[in-house]
């Protein structure tokens, strides 16, 4: 396995994996994007790119596209976008690309994708991250990134290792701030703490951030979200600074009418990220029988509305 | 005072008013409907009545209409039907109406109107009671009647009172069935039990009854609900059948897309009835340590709905 100079996989790449696949790609990686819906365009024209950290073109001779997993190379990298709700394929979508030494990253929303990647592939390849960035695709081949781009990763099943250090060093080298963490659970906790309420709420309720934030009753309901996510974190370790609340909120406030993207998946009659968002928290607190009410009423919304109102 | 033959006032007469005022001046009696809304038209053109129990109509001389409650004369029977958003509102409404012997009959929606009532005009003069029917106005002074119909009233502070059978005389001779309740309290909270999840999660989701009880996780919020209010009733001394959820359960299961009244109030962006229907069960509920997290965050939900999505 090269690390260094890996042959790279992207499994289901949408608007985050095709962006840190295309910029992979720009600094010369080999990068193999597997993406149904925009296969063939990047085949005939290959990528356009619009960021605020510059734009930007691939050539098709320049990074290679995808509809059938079994056309990919073996990969050294194989880094995981793909929607949770797909889930299901996982192990038919990435399984043709792993050889015995690859290295699996998943930039999956939510909990418990490390485990999934671990049960079918075995935990020792596994690595898990998060991608704090804004993005969107709206053609298929161009997608702006119009905010942010960090990606934070470390070992969900073990400590700090040389390799998160060289997988962060290929996405630095290539125009993608990356951080290794030392504590991923924290991590991932952290960042429910903020997607329990917004993205549930936001998608529930069809509510911008702002909307909620901007009104008591919103307040009310995002500050006891957060609570019963940080209870549900206790037992497994998980320490949250007190002011961690107010903190979420004050930035949150900063936003402006931010669409999470569990909202825009509703508007879109998407598939909404419930599981991996709240049903997979809440499935750690009631193994910890710690109540969270408000994130059982949240999830059985979620579920009622995805049912009713995406037809 | 003379409940056999009286001055009868009915304040806020909407849909609900209009058409048990209308039934009662159909029956000769002498009605004065204050509602601001219609009072023009039903001094010029009287009303028509659509209803299944028979169409009538009623001349301008049949039926008074005011818009200034200083304008009605002084009511044996004072009938309240005002929407519980505008209670802050009532003693400027029913005040000038009333005399030493009025007595005053609420059927306004959920919970807290005679305890208000009581506290502005004195106890003694109130009884309570609910109206289950389907009614709409779609124009003034027309009135359609699609379904039951049934008034139940009884004595919020005291045991079965003479006037309370005379009055449910008044209305049973006018058409209207109405039966004395021996135990309103139990009556209330008995129809809290459905308007709670119906009324709140059907506006705060925008979602009729069969979209509700249609789905598993709808189902499961929906009884989880209606345990809260079970529970919160407890300590008053009001006990249900062990089967009363899956009884209205299954009644709602036969009453196909209906849009409860808050629903209804959400799509025409009107005020909802939230304190009257879920805040003032919630407050009980406090009031007694009953956890009822599920209210709790409905409660929260629908003002925050009532904020953010109807302007």
């Amino acid at each position: 396995m090269s690390l260094s100079d890996p042959v790279i996989a992207v499994i289901g790449a949408g608007a985050v994996g095709g962006y840190y696949g295309a910029r992979l790609a720009q600094r010369g990686h080999r990068v193999h994007l597997l993406t149904r819906a925009d296969c063939r365009h990047i085949r005939q024209s290959g990528m356009i790119i619009h960021s605020l950290d510059g734009d930007f073109s691939l050539l098709p001779s320049q990074i290679h596209a995808y509809d059938d997993p079994r056309q990919l190379p073996k990969a050294d990298l194989v880094i995981v976008t793909l929607k949770t709700t797909a889930n299901g394929r996982l192990r038919e979508l990435a399984g043709p690309v792993l050889k015995p030494d690859s290295v699996i990253l998943t930039l999956q929303n939510g909990l418990g994708n490390e485990e999934l990647l671990a049960e079918l592939f075995g935990r020792e390849r596994v690595l898990g991250g998060m991608a704090f960035v804004c993005i969107n695709r709206p053609n298929p081949g161009e997608i702006f990134h119009t905010d942010h781009g960090v990606i934070r990763l470390g070992e969900p099943f073990g400590i700090v290792s040389q390799r998160a250090k060289k997988i962060a060093e290929l996405f630095n080298s290539s125009q993608v701030k990356c951080e290794v963490l030392e504590d991923l659970t924290f991590g991932r906790w952290d960042k429910l703490v903020w997607n329990v309420p917004f993205n549930g709420l936001g998608a529930a309720l069809d509510l911008t951030t702002d909307q909620i934030v901007g009104n008591e009753h919103g307040l009310r309901l995002a500050r006891h979200l957060m609570q019963e996510v940080i209870a549900a974190a206790q037992p497994l370790g998980v320490r949250f600074n007190l002011t961690v609340i107010e903190e979420k909120i004050q930035h949150t406030q900063t936003m402006g009418a931010y669409k999470t993207s569990m909202q825009i998946d509703r508007l879109m009659h998407r598939p909404m990220e419930v599981e991996a968002i709240i049903g997979n928290p809440l499935k750690v607190a009631r193994s910890m029988s710690i109540a969270t009410p408000y994130m059982e009423m949240l999830y059985d919304t979620l579920l009622l509305i995805g049912a009713t109102k995406m037809d």
